[in-house]
């Protein structure tokens, strides 16, 4: 039997396991079995996960005695859209037959979770899905607590829903083929896991190389289940985003969101990339601020770029202008100000929506002039 | 004050009230203050509310203090249909500003519910709403239970979700400017739920005229609280149709389901027409099984025309394989068989997936001839 980490999550309107472990591919048959979710399961992923994982996972399922049927969805933000949305429930009724009783397997990354959860929720009002998540973004955050949906040309996430998986299936030997920047990227997350609830996330990225995790698929799987445990224990303080404990999963967010925005999104930052200047804005924040002591500041400003992970905003563009505007255009913005998550220490966070606009640009100025420890 | 029936909804994910009462629209926006739903209500409607009742609401609303926007939609079946909600649900973007909180004030039928309650639940993971339910199938039915959707090519409310509103606002003077066509068709709704749980709701259609109810607001208002009471107790007891209870609101809708779709969802039936035929059907065939005393056969029979509702197939189409590929297309068919609720006295169903059908045919070729108790 394979060897794997099982994390419960317990909410309120469901509970429901997390799987971490390598090359255990062969339990997901008999796990999927018993929690019965239906007669015919439908494979969703992206052309690139088609080419490599996405075939072991039907298969697994096929021998499982599932009939299995695969559709896929461009990996881009374009797929995160009504039309592709209308699109993909089109093809499941398409697929669907008196007495058939159809479920998703989510096999891919952030888009094909945020996308096929929104559809799994909403065809025939509800059909379980579970995620099977390929990149390491995904693994330690997208696929987890349940935030499903997609855009509107007036804003990210505007459509969507709180619908939770049934099962969410981590096998870290997908991530073999994952770009080494994505890697990075997705590592911004565990970061950020570290600094919001648990240092001991924090000192073993310090001590790891990038390159040595990636070789280790055994401390990787230390790390990943570590993150994960993290963000369940908050998705399980505050399902639905009401209670104000879910807010600090969005550490390094608020001027990280504002940097995809201002870039529209490109190639010039990855979302862990744009998160990793955001915890060091909110770090250089609370040190003005004295929240937090400046040696705790400073560990956390070297891990950034131990990480390959940028810490400064590089070019002219996007202006100080132009963020602050998109900052103005954050779902959380409130009453003329934005939410930050201030770090305090090492594993300790706050939130504060008083952070005075010229503390702001200062170290927005700061960040871009090319922060010493970053450059 | 305007006196008003108060029914709660006390469900596991919520509580909500149901008021019913004549002329009490004053209430609504204290009501609505009291609830904080929002700073921002948006009420949608169409364009047959707008030039009458929706006026009233917007009115009180901003009397309350809210700054209101009305959107509307056609009041078609196409309404009900993913291009519709992706431009509605754009509308509501385009009237969200930073720090605003939009709720959704629901002014109309079936189709203005259906939708609207979809996109409050999509919106931003979801917003406020309530329902201001105008015309009788939406009072006694549609507005209460959560049950919102819209179609696809492929068959009806395939996309959609359980979202509970906050306030169900049931005016009864709104219903003095509606159809008799369609107040009829809300009574059949009104006497299913006679049927299946309320001997009263019952035994008052028998010895009430349809005139005189719809001159006699204060019997009438006794009526639609019986009938809402019907409906919320049998959601409380399976908020989303897991439990195998709410399945008695479908007493009537398998044949009802299937001439509507038969008949491409026209003017031949209303869906209280359709649902009248089908509880007539469900009657023959309870007759046939010898579950039902023929007494209580009869007073079903006859209680359908004297409501003005239809007990026949007219005309020579659909034909019976017309009627019964459609009923094959059901949601709930399963393993070759649907699913019938079967009157076994007034105010007692139960429900049997074992009907033949030589019975089923029988019976539908029975009420094609024209059954006796209706010509």
């Amino acid at each position: 039997m394979p060897t794997f980490h099982r994390i419960p999550v317990r909410l309120k309107s469901c509970r429901y396991d997390l799987r971490i472990g390598s090359n255990h591919l062969t339990s997901l048959g008999s796990a999927v079995r018993s929690l019965r979710l239906g007669s015919h399961p439908v494979v969703l992923t992206n052309p690139t996960i088609l080419r490599t994982h996405a075939p072991a996972v039907a298969r697994l399922l096929s021998r499982s005695g599932f009939p299995v049927r695969t559709l896929t969805v461009p990996d881009t933000e374009r797929s995160k859209s009504l039309p592709a949305l209308s699109d993909l429930l089109s093809r499941l009724a398409d697929l669907d037959r008196p007495g058939r009783r159809l479920f998703l397997v989510l096999v891919g990354g952030g888009v094909v979770g945020d996308l096929g959860g929104l559809a799994a929720g909403l065809y025939r009002r509800g059909i379980p899905y579970l995620q099977v998540p390929t990149t390491l973004l995904a693994q330690v955050d997208s696929s987890i607590g349940g935030k499903t949906g997609v855009d509107l040309p007036q804003g990210k996430n505007l459509v969507g829903l709180f619908n939770q998986p049934r099962l969410v299936f981590i096998e870290l030997s997908f991530l073999r083929t994952l770009p080494d920047r994505q890697f990075r990227s997705g590592l911004a997350e565990v970061a950020k896991c570290g600094v919001i609830r648990d240092p001991e996330i924090f000192r073993f990225l310090e001590r790891t190389s990038v390159a040595d995790l990636r070789r280790d698929e055994k401390r990787l799987g230390w790390l990943v289940a570590r993150a994960v445990r993290v963000k369940a224990s908050v998705v399980e303080a505050d399902e639905r985003e009401t209670r104000g404990i879910r807010t600090i999963l969005n550490f390094g967010h608020t001027l990280g969101h504002a940097l995809e925005a201002a870039t529209g999104y490109g190639a010039a930052y990855t979302h862990g990339e744009a998160i990793a200047v955001g915890m060091a804005a909110a770090t250089l924040i609370s040190l003005r601020l004295r929240l937090i002591p400046a040696s705790s500041a400073e560990r956390l400003l070297r891990l950034i770029p131990h990480l390959g992970l940028p810490i400064g905003i590089r070019g002219p563009r996007p202006g100080i202008s132009e963020i602050l505007r998109a900052m103005s255009h954050d779902k959380k913005w409130q009453a003329g100000r934005n939410r930050w998550v201030l770090p305090t220490g090492i594993g300790r966070v706050l939130v504060r929506r008083d952070v005075p606009e010229r503390i702001i640009r200062s170290v927005i100025e700061e960040l871009r002039a090319g922060f010493k420890a970053g450059s």
